[in-house]
């Protein structure tokens, strides 16, 4: 039974890792941390776990959290991961960062994007980007596993087989994203209430969503050459989702089955992508680890649909996909039957 | 004191017709119908209406309302309009048809799209398109007048000042459409129940839908030269409201604030566009005939964002404005201060 | 035109006086006031309001308010209205306060209640308590009206013909009162979170909400015998929207048609009750100053259902409508056709 | 591995019962019904269950199915189901039926309620009511379980342990109960469209309920005499989840930790009860198999507040866990750690 510690544990992405792991066969949470010092049992940060953990959200050292587990999740926020996770590393556990902060394997464009400098420069090099379904090779054995941006997922898993192949343009790739609430986290904020959201669709940070250069980052490795997109975010009245409507194009003329094809082969073996006939929606993602992808033709004009549930295979999925690899389980395992 | 008739007055589009109209200093709803025989009083079929109407919906023949109205608003399913509308304006009343049967100028591309052969084609020149901030000299002479779609007003009012001033290539624009559910209609169908949309976001119809034909034909107008959009319309899980997100190609490099500029200039003196700074919302135009619009480049691409009300400015509050200048009154009366 | 000032701005019950405000025929906004020095726009504030207004939310004192109008509303919070109240008096105006603070006419109670000692107690006699359906006579002399809080209008509303007649027990009265988010107010909290109201219904507040001492004056008032109620509100994952049901024990049987004509006869010459034989729903009086109510008997036990939109007659509607009676107006001036 | 059969595989109920059982390690799902003659995929009815079953939809008599199953959940609709589910019993299966057609042990009652002669009478007596928490001891070796309705599980949880101990009146219980809208199942009806429930609370069938009787019933055994409920059922605008608020009379004073205790006794080693200190909220118990329980004094009145998940707890997943029992396995199985 591997020895798992969350920190952070109390936002929605650690709160999505607690209700995975609770069913887990293999892993077991023995610390949860938080700033405050009250030490909150688990179900009083998350009352739909009551029953599920016997366990306090202690405020721990990162030196304390390492000691004591096999492997730690890290839901801090970006900045304060990279100051945490040298620390857990140095103590001897292994970390699945879920900030943004190993994402990005130029310290330079860190700095640009996030505005602050990166504090753990060489390590960007050695973390491995969390995504199974591109780089499942090199997570096994990582010692540090970056978990990618829910956006950002989304985006490459219907990208990527195109790009691979080179049947389109690795420029002027058009990304309209829709995404529920929950992506903004659990923080209060004016933009993220109930009566600000609901009935209401808009869009936000275009040309500066910090999602753009992982994308982009991921993207030019699996198409060997530099692949630009213009990322545009949108907010729907709903929990949670994320559902991308993609605008590549073709470098010579195809058809709606051929492409299926390039990604079912793309896909072969991967159990959490499905390449689908019919128009995904992000309700048949919900609350699994499933990307599903399909691609149309809208007269000439290629169309790649992809939806995921932000919380599971956008992050807290995906990454307990992650720690099965790095356990040697099957990446299922916990999330599918295996 | 204008006399108005409303044919098909169960859906949502005659509901809102109804609560403009209940306002409304100059007209006043005179006959309402149905084709169930029971003579249901209007707050009968519309609870929200009771104490604003006392009328009974009526199985009327259109030659009955034409006798005695001014104006009669046809919110029949497309095929059934084609029928009653002849009729209508043979009994000696003025039309705004609601439908989409006499919005395309050519009867083929009406059938092509509608797989219907159309049975009142003559009128198809005579008829005027109603969308007041691109036709407004034809309307007050106006007999009859074809009310626009709701995707088709947003998608037009956002790109109508790009075209008509040659900024934009006329071809390979993407045009995607972010719907509330009401916009599919008060016909029950399993896509439409509460329990498939709720917490989903999809798309439908790519390639396939039938506003397509009438934003390019109008834009094409706008623009002196073929225009040719690939329109991509999506599900919210939202009552009311759309959301557009444009994606055209610049003919030369430009501004936010340049383009702001030509936006403002084309929608001078039109007081239900508003062309915004910030970023709209479908929320900011709830219930309102208002259409928000603004743009942003994302590096090089530029993308114009608009929203509507999908049932106010996209169905019944554009068909009073119509009505409004076909009586020769201010546009905006029963809407806004006048 | 009456000059009509707004203490408060930023809030939803602001933004409502603003939107109905805007197309009112004889009231004018002429100052809107903010603890922000940087003079925001109202349309900075209210998105949704742009075009309607050219005026700055000001920082100023209650006495500059009302040297400069007609008619204040106090959008202030609780404390903070019973401060600047006397001062907008003293400057000459008269007051519409949407606080709590002038609602509970024993300074006693509202301490014990909002635990914090009335600063202005004399004053808690001469206030009219605002809810024209009862107090109709009083508010047109009224230099302050205390705005009823929107549970209170719905459940006083639901029970004043059935008290006043001595149908129904004066105790043991059970208000299972169900609401929408918006009610909450616009200030960032976590409870208020789209991700943690959408998708759930929880109650708060049992046995706690300061609602109840103003539900049980006005009808121990209307009903000249102490009244003693257990109040129970709920949250609803929507934005707007209160529906009350009531359970009284009748005294003697009686029958729904019996009791609806008790209310038809109580309401008659009200026009923004609507006694109906329907169900009513909150779906139903949306955006409208409405109250419906019907009753009904579930075997023996009589319910009493009342649905109201609580931004409207819960709280703008009502006190456009209280600004109306108060300028000699047709209390429907600006919501209904009068 | 049990083989396990599903009759109505088209539903929300089906759905949910086949998303439980495909993590499920003992049960295999062999067969699913439909009337369609098409022979569908289960994703292609189901398209979120794509890639967890390889299964077709046929249209397979009761007695087909009864043969090649040990277990089959019967999802038909009340009536049809008293058709189907002797013939699956003759052919050799168990059967859980989530229908209400075994619930009433009195064909008087069901015909009474549901407006039709039940045409298997005989069978009402063997029948088990399957809810395990009241009945754990006669489901291992029931041949037929009748699967409670969702309104009556939540109600009948949260006040068997004051009726068994004999601390309420039987009688005058009021109960408030607050639905999703997913409870009023998949086929289109107008009240159940998104743009009809979105933004809308209302009450409906009050006193014709049909999980009154069921919810007295069982609460008269349990309290061993007659008892009456008053349920008042509410829809809410979301998918899934019941509240239900409860106003007993209590015989003698009592506390809030007094009666928690009570509920904490009656329900240890219930896995799927959780009485909890905090407010319950049915965002809480979303997809789970647990029902949440607390109490509160509203001065003297005593209001216990209970959710559930109506699609989990409220149907597919009670199933499971009656599956479960009849299978000699622990309850938990498939849905709880054990």
């Amino acid at each position: 039974m591997a020895r798992i510690a969350i920190l952070g544990a109390t936002g929605y992405t650690a709160l999505e890792l607690l209700r995975i792991l609770a069913m887990h066969p293999h892993a077991k949470v023995v610390a949860a941390t938080t700033r405050q010092d009250s030490r909150p049992l688990i179900s009083a940060i998350h009352p739909s776990l009551t029953g599920l953990y016997d366990l306090r959200c202690e405020n721990l050292t990162p030196e304390e959290v390492g000691k004591g587990c096999d492997i730690a999740f890290c839901c801090l926020p970006h900045t304060a991961s990279m100051e945490a996770v040298p620390q857990l590393l140095d103590a001897g556990c292994r970390v699945v960062d879920l900030s943004a902060d190993y994402r990005l394997s130029d310290p330079g464009v860190y700095e640009q994007w996030y505005e602050h400098v990166h504090t753990d420069p060489t390590r960007l090099t050695t973390a491995v980007y969390g995504l199974p379904e591109i780089y499942e090779s090199r997570i096994p054995g990582a010692t540090l596993v970056a978990n990618p941006g829910c956006y950002t997922s989304t985006s490459i898993l219907a990208l990527a087989p195109l790009l691979a192949t080179d049947l389109i343009e690795p420029s002027g790739i058009i990304i309209d994203a829709k995404s529920g609430i929950s992506g903004a986290g659990r923080t209060p904020k004016m933009s993220n209430l109930f009566s600000e959201c609901n009935e209401s669709v808009t869009a936000y940070s275009i040309g500066k969503h910090r999602h753009t250069p992982e994308i982009e980052q991921v993207l030019s490795d699996v198409g060997r050459s530099t692949v630009q997109v213009a990322f545009n975010p949108h907010l729907m009245p709903m929990d949670r989702g994320i559902f991308c409507s993609i605008y590549p194009r073709l470098r010579k003329a195809s058809s709606q089955n051929e492409l299926l094809n390039v990604f079912r082969s793309f896909y072969a073996g991967k159990p959490f992508v499905r390449v689908v006939d019919h128009m995904p929606a992000t309700r048949d993602v919900s609350h699994t680890n499933f990307c599903d992808i399909t691609v149309r033709f809208n007269r000439d004009q290629l169309v790649v649909f992809a939806a995921i549930d932000n919380l599971i295979k956008g992050a807290s999925g995906v990454a307990v996909q992650n720690m099965n690899l790095m356990l040697g389980l099957d990446q299922r395992t916990g999330m599918l039957p295996c």
